[in-house]
């Protein structure tokens, strides 16, 4: 098979803005999905925009290590570390990026960005050690998924009442499907 | 450096039930930590305890592939994929495992094990694909990392008031410090 | 293609005692041939039964490191060190394991169990990092291969008559095929 | 040790122009280096500055593919494949990139980055799948190392006079110590 | 640190024959511990003599693949699979190897080479993919271990008398220590 | 697929002196391609035959380290440094080497070899830390591609006038095609 350039390439339009979602955020990932040419190479970029007061709400990507950089705006970011000993156990390490800043969240651990401008949208490139890295949100994954996680099972493991469990799974089932 | 035995062994005691925590489980790891002679080599072994109706919470390891079996009673297990495409969305995978049954948790997705009987407690082996693979709590790391999240942050991510966000962080904090 | 759960799961019954072969043993694999969503993840596991005073004869796994744990009974277990220079040349680590504890078998290391019970079988989990670690075992291989290898090589390796390992290997030609 | 959150960050001023090299480019690399925490994590960023008909001049990541997105301007960007058998041997696959658009360089090849437009810079960022991923300028490492390489050598393998050689020498030696 | 040409160097007199032991052979392996640029780089490489009717007894590398080329004489190779299902059970691969001849055994399989020529010796050049591809004697591990490993178990596994296991551990003891 | 020994094996003639090229040398490689059985294993095997006064131009391997012993001759071999900051940056590191002696390149480093006897041949043998471990010629990559690099974009980067490139790009792809 004789190789092209456009195995390598693709018109991603990453310079432009997009329309944000119910949590004020947006991720165009380009990975081996879009760019064929990755394959077995490890990497893949995205461009996340972030409306004002919007986030990239809490999730993981399970198979890469994720750092970015702020182009526009400014992103308070964090991640959690796992159930380590102390002084580390669940660690919340956070950090306010200015434009230009680079921060680097590590393969399965839970993140998060925020834009906490009210009026100003953030824009930010992401770069991930996968070309497939895969991304799970949170609230999605345990209260969105198809079909449902038993009610008896999140609510315990959340410590509410199981009605609680049931509004934010009509709510997420929603949002997500 | 001379080797040993003891490099490469634990009194484990694998064998004998563990009190369980308050949502009901134990997991008694042997990984690097106990066991020095395992590094480099991406292998560890757990036993889990689980109470009657008591579960393993929604968790991760960040760097690490289960297999798990199980030994005593019966355990509703799942896992939930990523956020890919239809048909595989946030889909929950689930099952009800016996006695000497084996399942797969892929690396870095959310999964859990749940004791669905009243009555007797279940026992479980599983083993992980990482000298160190590291577990995340989703429930602790996301309402109960030190210092907290910002509650603005999770309101908005689970879609709550922000005074249910400082209930369930008061609730894990006490829990998991 | 969408995933199901039945692509993580295996009925294996673990927990059921095996009839055991001639050298007292019985391995019962869980890998990717028998779970085919292991591929690419890197685990396996095993129950191995022992018949009182009953082995797992020394063998090799080239594609995995091992870790075991005592479910029932007791092992006298050991792993040789390589041709390393002294003090760990061929050095034969050793150790009886009691019900509970944990042993680990570095990768491509030859080493065995055995059941020094003369009255009570042994039982054993244990877990490879590898979806299909493969396994030989030394006797079968060196003397029960098809076709067999040349006599003159054997009988100048092992230091004994060829007609010593032609006995050899019309023995383990019939225990192997 | 406790970690923090500036193990995971770097105030790199990705956002601000660089003066350029005489070749009209510069590389800000945002490596192990400079943010610890990446450590294993296995990869890296960096904005690349070209100046109006600058370029970023062949090169090669000894251990990362890269994958590079366009900020400013239009870039025109090429890798050659390596001596592989016809049609493939030594093709050079190019492509003039625009604002947005995203272009992949796989480990080890030679590739570089041109700004055809004689008024106006270009900017790009480039991520690596290493947390060092090496930089080898070709006509810096092959006419301007220290010391230098033999001109008979040079001179035979680019099959000109070794007087050119000796003047390259001497004008990379100069630019590159 | 100043990097220098002697951390990639070893005057390892490749070209030299060298006095072969008890079974006939010697093997002469450059590994990181004579080369300490290997450092992670996962390749070494070793000069094998063989005397007339000489073997490189059956032995494993626990993590290395080895490829192999005549440079002198002639060899008679082979290795045994693992313990697959028919119809590669245990399967004995072998072939004879003129000067300039390549054959490969694969990572963890016991191989073995001999020479057949009663009047000639033969030299043989061999390259793993670990910069410390450890060996195992196959007899030397099992029979010849400091300590011995346990009669008992030997004489079920090879299904010989114990006394036979007795006479071989005082010969390959004294040969191996 | 029952396999059988051929799968493993070549019948390379790497005892054979090859013709060389118009650079004086000759590399014969033996990897995936010539031997299908290595597919996985991660490494291959080269003669590489020098003319007097030949050399292997520097060239790079985008995916493997290799290790060089001499068989005949003499050679000057050398490989630099990538750019990193003194007193490392494109440092070229040479030695002499003499029948029996091994040298490392590293991954992705340039590198070549050199004989500097005008009267007698040189004879190495190679290996390599990939089953396809590539190669680049640095002159015929970036002066003898098809199609041809923009001789703007070359001669800039190599700082000779235009119609110097012209005459390096006519004379390799003449070479190379």
């Amino acid at each position: 098979m004789e190789v092209n350039a456009d195995n390598f390439f693709k018109a991603a339009a990453l310079d432009k803005p997009r329309v944000t979602n119910k949590v004020g955020s947006n991720v165009t990932l380009i990975n081996v999905m879009q760019i064929a040419g990755l394959n077995t190479l490890g990497i893949s970029i995205a461009r996340i925009d972030y409306a004002p007061l919007g986030q990239n709400p809490p999730h993981t990507h399970p198979r890469a290590t994720e750092i970015l950089t702020v182009l526009e705006g400014t992103l308070y970011v964090g991640f959690v570390t796992s159930n380590q000993p102390a002084p580390n156990r669940n660690k919340f390490l956070s950090k306010v990026l200015n434009k230009g800043d680079v921060f680097v969240f590590p393969v399965g651990l839970i993140h998060f960005q925020f834009n906490p401008n009210p009026h100003k949208p953030a824009v930010a490139i992401a770069a991930l050690s996968s070309q497939n890295p895969g991304a799970i949100t949170i609230a999605n994954a345990v209260f969105g998924s198809d079909p449902q996680i038993s009610d008896d099972v999140l609510a315990k493991a959340f410590q509410v009442e199981k009605n609680t469990i049931d509004w934010l799974q009509a709510q997420f089932w929603e949002n997500n499907h």
